[in-house]
């Protein structure tokens, strides 16, 4: 019998570096963006708000990092899971802190589900280049 | 590094002439509305419910106010923004508080974002008649 | 009329540094801690869990962080204030997010209040020392 | 068989004079506070916050009036009615909402309980007199 399993997760490092990669994009693209980093087990590990960036998205970004942490999805791919189940496209969406739309991913180590990140404050696809600039650290 | 940043907010007594302007303006329009003033951090600071005003607007209307303070958007444009965006329109409106649909406008000082109001209990084009009456006391 | 008040607020800048400042501190005292830091509208501005922090003070170091900035008095003197008034004592403690124990501080810019900081992970002392090495950041 | 029931409730205009009673009386005292108006059934009809009041008192205030206004005796009064009783004591004020300090004070026609009035944002002392300023409109 295994008693115990192993689980990689995001360091309290990485995840501040991962911040400040994703807020660096953002001022490039001229966005002010909340970033939030989840660790493997769901629970908050780093978050941002940059000046101006809009208090709607605190939650936002947490939900989507939760979201992408907890199921191991980009939450971008959740949409085209959905959208010919009506079922599941009426109902799913209710489930607590899930979010379906993009700039929420998950953080691997090797094929491990180590964490997510979530990112909001502006377009999807800007949200969604301020994450890959995150996750691109973990591949340098 | 700039250590502090200064916020414009919506002082008290400019949130009760506010409240009164929307109200006089209901009142012209034959409706009982509810009338919420957020300031600029998203928190309550006046709210009025006319005689005979419906119980379910209580919370729309602050909700409506939230959203717009801190989204800095009226809430009669989320719509045209996620119509074509199947994703967002099915997800978004998920948002704890965020409303879709007319009735909240951002208070602005200048360009800053300075609070927000929400009405409810009209039509969608009476609640935003009443907040346009409210906002026109900022300009005079 | 005043119509809009200006406020100080915290910038996301200062933030982040005061999030170092305290983890800093928490290291040399050989604990690991969550630390939140609120804008002056009490929302939530940075946050930071260093790796074997608890996860049952993700919350609590947002609650102190939130007090703080939300009745601009350090978390540590709310029980001196209660604790020969039995009702308040019995009853106040089960406002939502208040934190009546040590680890919570007000950020003031000169006299305004301008946001919080609150660290939970250490004894009492040890999340308050954390703080004050966050704060002192301001008067260097 | 009586088939309806006739309730008495405050009335919009009663509230908004009751607001601007309490104000008066907090600017006398040198103190901000939030006052929230509920009416017989115990739903907000008016809310005012004071520039520099709490925003910890905004939900306290509305608990205060909720609560005399859900069981028609002041807050101020709860404490000496559970203190002997420890089962009370400490299960009671799990209560959603049941504010066991002063502050709140139930609004009457006559006999009938017709709504109720909270006060946060001084001391236990102040806020009572605040309430006791909009209370004394009734009987004028």
């Amino acid at each position: 019998m295994t008693m115990f399993i192993e689980k990689k997760t995001v360091s309290s490092d990485l995840a501040e570096r991962m911040i400040q990669a994703a807020k660096e994009r953002a001022a490039e693209l001229g966005i002010a963006i909340n970033v939030a980093i989840m660790d493997a087990g769901g629970n908050l590990l780093a978050f941002s708000r940059m000046d101006q960036a809009p208090l709607l998205s605190i939650d936002i970004a947490q939900d989507k990092a939760y979201t992408a942490a907890a199921f191991g999805r980009p939450t971008h791919e959740w949409y085209d899971v959905i959208k010919d189940k009506p079922a599941l496209k009426t109902g799913i969406v209710h489930t607590k802190r899930l979010t379906v739309f993009g700039g929420g991913y998950p953080i691997r180590c090797g094929n491990d589900l180590a964490g997510g990140i979530g990112v909001s404050g502006g377009s999807t696809d800007q949200d969604q280049a301020c994450c890959e600039a995150a996750l691109s650290l973990i591949n340098e």
